[in-house]
């Protein structure tokens, strides 16, 4: 398979600690990536730290989008709740809407909406789902997805602008979808490597089961997501920024 | 003392279930209301609750406002929680956008900012509370209040638009500010005709402790605040509306 | 079908409340009664909420049970959660505990333990997560259940003394399971004396689709539910307590 | 002042993070201490955290106590919020009966109880708030507090056993209480080290506004408070640790 055919932009999620609890590297992570996708109260974040997270990726001129997840703080949006599509709707509009209001008060836009955790997999696994989540993003926002799944399909249907996601912290199943642990596990920086130079050189990766699987990434613009609650995220983070900047020089992407 | 010098609307919480906890009679007040202060998430209300809300409110013609909240659902926002000004700020806008997201999914403007409960005693108690609050308000949108208080004062230093708040169902204290309880009391349709027309035609109220106190409502447009979740609450706005539209007819406010 | 073989008694889900939302009629519940099922603070209910209620329980000599839930107040704990089954032990473990020391406040036993909404249907759904509550359950503490189901088998295995479930509220559907809505809807008394008669006296009923379906109560010591979130739950009550007593004295069941 | 006149035994607020926040070195501490005084849930602590925590303090033979909160996740327990007695009363007996049942799960008993942050201030400022609390504690099991406070008066008022306590990362103020901060800062070990060494051979400590003030410890059973969430809590812990040992071995406290 055929390299990433434009240039290749690093996301993380990033504000997803609440009140005291703030375990995750942030400020060592601002250096170091393209795009925030910002926890909106849901499954993680809080208004204080939403508005902190805000001002700080303006400072490092982070393009910011909002990243609702299931009402699921105790389970970090990681357990699957049955809620309903009108329900649906209404939750990610709130979050997107808290969001947007930081954003508005520090006069930057709303560059894209990125579902969190098990809520992202429910969009690719059920059309309505996806679409109910969709609905609730305003006009001119992208949308952070699977390529080839109901993600792409229900961004095309609406006119939303899709990002297709590569993973660097996160195992892909031979199916094309992806393994999202509750907790996240340790990653090997080498491993991390691999995982991601296979994706953005070849468009394909090493899935769980052992099989070499080709990613559907030609045509699209894609992002490479990584975790800030991944253990050794900075790391991780790093040699991602340090492959993402090579590849893009490579290819001549600016 | 003067009657009002303008026209008086009517402005009510609604949307302040929470759940499956829908007791209040929101559905028999639109009818009677003018403007709508719809609960945020915090202190009541939940996304879906609000979504449905904001559209009854539109189908009626109710000019809508944002009422936000201290985080105590279990309080119903009704106990003083001590929270530092950047995080109020941070919490009201989050639930100001919240809202605002709704509002614009149905293509109608945010008219007013009502602070709740607590939250709205703690603002015209402590000018820096009150700031903090304000400062999360979108431009062009006005802001309820206590006149002659803290609510006014920093309406006016900040530009913002101020409406003073008569009470349907609220008593008053000797100082001109409000006795609020947690669960609210029952009243007579008799004391609250009284207890209105008083306002209106001599701006002037009998207080808790039994005086005749004056209300600095000269000069300021004027709103009449119901609660939905007082006892007989439909009853009470039902009256209310009768002595408005007297009010305003007798006085040619149009 | 032969009749219920031994006294009937009936259970109804108290201090489902929240906050300053108590709209069921839990004061008129209280002389119909001889069983509650007492919200633990996960779906409904809080500690002061719960102290209360175990308190006028105690006053009108009715047995307590917990009535541990999902955690999902939004939902009334009628939204399915995957949890797994430590983390779903140690919150029935939590709830239950939680009421027994309200008991032991009051020096009255833990009658029974009954999980509510969909975490009953969880419980008989999947043999593991019953064993998950269950375990949670005091020594000495009964079951509410379905019989023939998971719920009756673990039971057993544990050696919990049982309890069968009829429902004086609530449809079954052909495989003898119920079917549970996340908003009650509203029964006619006459519906629901058919309904309660047709269990007790014949040990079947009608199902939603239409079929008479036995229900395997025979040998079993069985209590009636009903619920207080029913629309006119006073008076599926008080038609089910006339019911429930008739067929008592009827059958010299004392 | 003379050193104090009994075995010291060091006590730390255990399991005090929430779903996937767990930022503190639980395990690292478990060897150093002798009392848990264990998050129920309300400022900190979910029920798998709380049932995991007992397995863990059980296989390390460190007695256990509630230590129940403010219901404020988002503050850590160290935001005050008004709430009433009869409230607060039932909250605690909630919290507490929540670990009760985890503890009674394993066949061991309570030891003692210690309310949180803000709660705990609460109760030595305002004796009905600590009647409240103090109510809801077991019969038989000790509370740990200020000595010559409420918390001291109205444990000798209940018949309840009455721990000291000292303080190893927290400063004291001029009236010999405690300066609470809602994120802890970080100690050297130098300084930890004088400040526990001062309260256990002379009864006194440096206080914030500098000045040597005595400590009623005479006569009392005393405890050290080390706190999790302090930034270094090993090292802090580890110090305590060797002092308070050298401490007892020197006076022969066994």
């Amino acid at each position: 398979m055929p390299p990433i055919s434009s240039k290749v932009h690093i996301n993380v999620d990033l504000g997803e600690g609440y009140g005291n609890y703030q375990p995750f590297p942030d400020d060592e992570l601002l250096p170091l990536i393209d795009f925030a996708n910002i926890a909106c109260g849901f499954h993680a974040g809080d208004p204080l730290i939403m508005s902190r997270t805000v001002k700080a990726c303006k400072a490092h001129n982070i393009r910011m989008g909002a990243h609702p997840g299931l009402p699921d703080l105790q389970g970090f949006g990681r357990r699957r709740i049955d809620i309903g599509a009108e329900e649906l709707e209404a939750g990610c509009r709130y979050q997107i809407g808290a969001l947007k209001a930081m954003l508005d008060g520090e006069g930057v836009p709303m560059h894209h909406v990125k579902p969190h955790g098990t809520l992202y997999g429910m969009c690719y696994q059920d059309v309505e789902t996806c679409r109910a989540v969709y609905r609730a993003i305003p006009l001119g926002v992208a949308v952070f997805g699977l390529a080839g799944t109901f993600h792409e399909q229900v961004a095309k249907e609406m006119g939303i602008k899709f990002f297709a996601e590569a993973y660097g912290d996160v195992k892909w199943s031979k199916d094309g979808l992806l393994v999202i642990d509750r907790v996240k596990k340790a990653w090997t920086t080498e491993d991390t490597k691999k995982h991601i130079l296979s994706q953005l050189e070849k468009s394909s990766v090493t899935v769980v089961t052992g099989e070499e699987v080709e990613l559907p990434f030609e045509g699209r613009e894609v992002t490479l997501c990584c975790h800030s609650d991944s253990p050794g995220a900075v790391e991780i983070v790093t040699a991602a920024r340090g492959i993402v900047d090579g590849f893009n020089e490579k290819h001549g992407y600016t």
